[in-house]
């Protein structure tokens, strides 16, 4: 009798830096996954929305929504990179850096850029910088993201560390210019507010004021969609308490999609400088969102320009943008490079 | 620091008759929306499912199903009309003036036809027309509805009041005559009933049978597939009892994919006289339907005649058609004209 | 007044063997059904995930996966032969004759191959023979089931039996070849496991190891979308315990989704030989699979060979293969042919 085959993912001890490993299910992008981003997450951005906008703007199609690509890219690299992780720690140097449209097919590869056994050598950090193709090879996004893994043989073994240098933003010198775009005859009617780039100070907080109450059936749905499988997102009876810890980019496309009131203009993100979940979210959670503005620029987009802003989802509303983002109520701590409308 | 960018919505002092509103978030619809609709709605009318049936009735697609267009077109008012509302009272002379294929792009406005203010002056009533259009500006539906909003300074100024006059019912001569549209060759077996127009009598009533137990989920993502953002619908920390309002539209097409069993080959809908939420909707009831018919009317289009029907909504059985339809268990009592074989 | 037009569905007295019925709402597939398939259940299967795969292999699109095309076919047939059963006792001879691509019509019709009361006299057992076409008019999948009808008029009447003979198994040498299909190249970093047909032995058994716990809103939208209106799956007030009851066919395509680990490769399915739904399944149950190889066959595809398995579905996680599947916790025993690259 052979051992079962169903993969038990890697281990601490199989990642070493400078492997490439390519992730598998190629995914062709459809207008059924935008319709379900926009069922699950109530976003509301003219861009992706209407194929009219998106036209006036430049571009051959409304794109497929920023994080949902994210997601999918992040989804295929699960079963290789996180199925024995202990935390997802941190992101870096996230770039989107071309649209992708129905019919558009991705795939993903992952490189190991680093290793670090922990004090305890029960575990180990792994850093793998992540990048999603389009059918014609080109790179649609790239992130960097570190977490811990559990070792196989706890304890045992000696492994040199190779701790990688992570820019803490993209510089904005540096920002992709999605192929294309053009907000010169930008529509502020249709975007749904009038406010601009020239309209937004550098502190300015923002308080997007809605509210939604998380279901299981929907951060399920939406995590089997970008084929994410890591099982403690699904399977109840994993944890003691019954609950199922929502995938964390569940919070960040549902404080993204928050934030259109008050951003309705900020779109696309075009780089994400970092973000750290800071306490986990179940359903039963309402998420409510605050952004802002960290810093402003130039952008080479006609039309545009970019805003640096630092997003924060928490559970539960609360009266400001907050001072302490370590703890509850926060959920998420998100920043990231936005352009929009001179 | 500036204000909040995020709007705090229209109160009634922001209203005017004769003020046009142009409304948020052009939305190309997809095959995307038509497989949501499917999936939290049971609707099973032939029309819509398939394009060879479609296309045997004369038509370039199977159409967007009637009120899933209706949606789309509400949801975008809701942000400019009644983010701030108490009640929505009421629907008057909504007419489907042309189907909705994929591919389509959706736009919208209102125009403001009327303002009193209630008599405590604390809210007021504001009528709108509402119209959506597609991508070459053509008129795909229309209706006058009509909500209480809140004042911003109850009790202060004083509004001159302009009562709109909305006809009871849209007149079986002015009914929508889909462009395309012929029943000569209509397939009674492909639409699984054999009932024709000539089997309906006035006054006959059917109980559709089938009840739906309503999920939390499932009203979430159909109302923000249609970008209606109002936060009573999403977020369970506003009411006391924990419980989110369904939106009223998801209770319609409830009732309208419930009485496909006895009225499987009325449609499609082309006309709404009237619809009433009698009562809150709220996740856990099981919805059920009846169905009267009240007129027949001949129709322009080949082989077609029409229906004006009552649709009453109930949460739980019930044993007849409801005389009463002013209280619960009573959802909703909807007075419509839909097109059906001689 | 007539009578009510819903109809109240077939009893045993309306089923005669020879008879054809051909079923309502024809459907065309779209990208959002796949969606959808993809949201609800944690499908990763390459080849119906990428136009590019698929591509590779031979094929004109990325097909819509075997299961789903089943529920569409099987879900029009309930209208007309399940809506009063009792139990759906078992299948046979289910083979996928034709891949379906976005934009294909399915329609279905069913043939009654046999009828027989049982003792007791209040209800019978009736074989259909149900087929499923596309807008060509070519077989896209068949199969024969059987479910136990009530009978109008309990005790009465006498009818004569006719039971059919069916096969345990379809044989290896019969099983479909479905067009175009080639595995010379198949990419198995594509597809993410590398184990191929050489790689079985049978009577070996796999822990798929994942588990999915089932929410009400996710097996109500699915069964929704396949348009089949059994009201146990959707009437929580049906039963005393006020639980649904889940369409067994949504735990089939659950167990498929999950076989993904440790059966990557094994794509598609071409025939069902027989299934048995052991226990039911509802909401809250967290659902696991083990499958085991029970044969090995050539296939006429080039590149390919046939695995004979059974795959079982258990509520909560088992240590081994069950030796014994026909109680709880064992909700599903499926036996199907798949074909696998060699």
């Amino acid at each position: 009798m052979k051992a079962s085959k169903s993969n038990s993912g890697r281990y601490f001890e199989d990642f070493q830096a400078g492997t490439t490993i390519r992730h598998a299910t190629p995914r062709t992008v459809n207008d059924g996954d935008r319709t379900l981003n926009n069922a699950v997450y109530p976003f509301r951005h003219a861009l992706y929305s209407s194929d009219v906008f998106a036209g006036s703007c430049g571009l051959p199609c409304a794109p497929l929504e920023d994080f949902a690509l994210f997601h999918f890219v992040f989804g295929k690299s699960v079963p290789d990179v996180s199925v024995n992780a202990v935390a997802n720690l941190g992101y870096a140097e996230m770039r989107f850096n071309r649209f992708v449209c129905s019919g558009d097919t991705l795939s993903a590869k992952s490189v190991v850029i680093g290793t670090r056994e922990t004090s305890n050598r029960d575990s180990g950090i792994v850093w793998m910088k992540t990048e999603g193709f389009n059918q014609n090879g080109e790179s649609v996004v790239e992130f960097i993201r570190w977490v811990m893994v559990r070792k196989r043989h706890p304890g045992e073994g000696y492994f040199e560390p190779v701790v990688p240098s992570t820019n803490p933003a993209v510089l904005s010198s540096e920002l992709p210019v999605p192929l294309g775009l053009d907000y010169s005859g930008y529509d502020f009617d249709a975007s749904g507010e009038s406010h601009r780039w020239s309209d937004y100070e550098v502190g300015e907080t923002i308080d997007h004021r809605l509210g939604v109450t998380v279901e299981e059936a929907e951060h399920m749905m939406a995590t089997r969609l970008w084929q994410n499988p890591a099982r403690i997102h699904f399977d109840a009876t994993l944890r003691g308490d019954g609950k199922r810890l929502i995938y964390g980019g569940h919070v960040i496309s549902l404080a993204r999609a928050l934030s259109f009131y008050g951003l309705a203009n900020a779109q696309p993100v075009v780089a994400v400088n970092g973000g750290r979940h800071v306490s986990p979210c179940h359903a039963g959670m309402t998420v409510f969102a605050w952004s802002q503005v960290i810093d402003k620029a130039a952008s080479r987009v006609p039309g545009a320009g970019a805003l640096r802003m630092r997003t924060v989802a928490t559970s539960g509303h609360i009266a400001a943008f907050p001072e302490d983002t370590t703890s509850p109520p926060v959920l998420l701590d998100l920043d990231y490079w936005v352009l929009i409308p001179l």
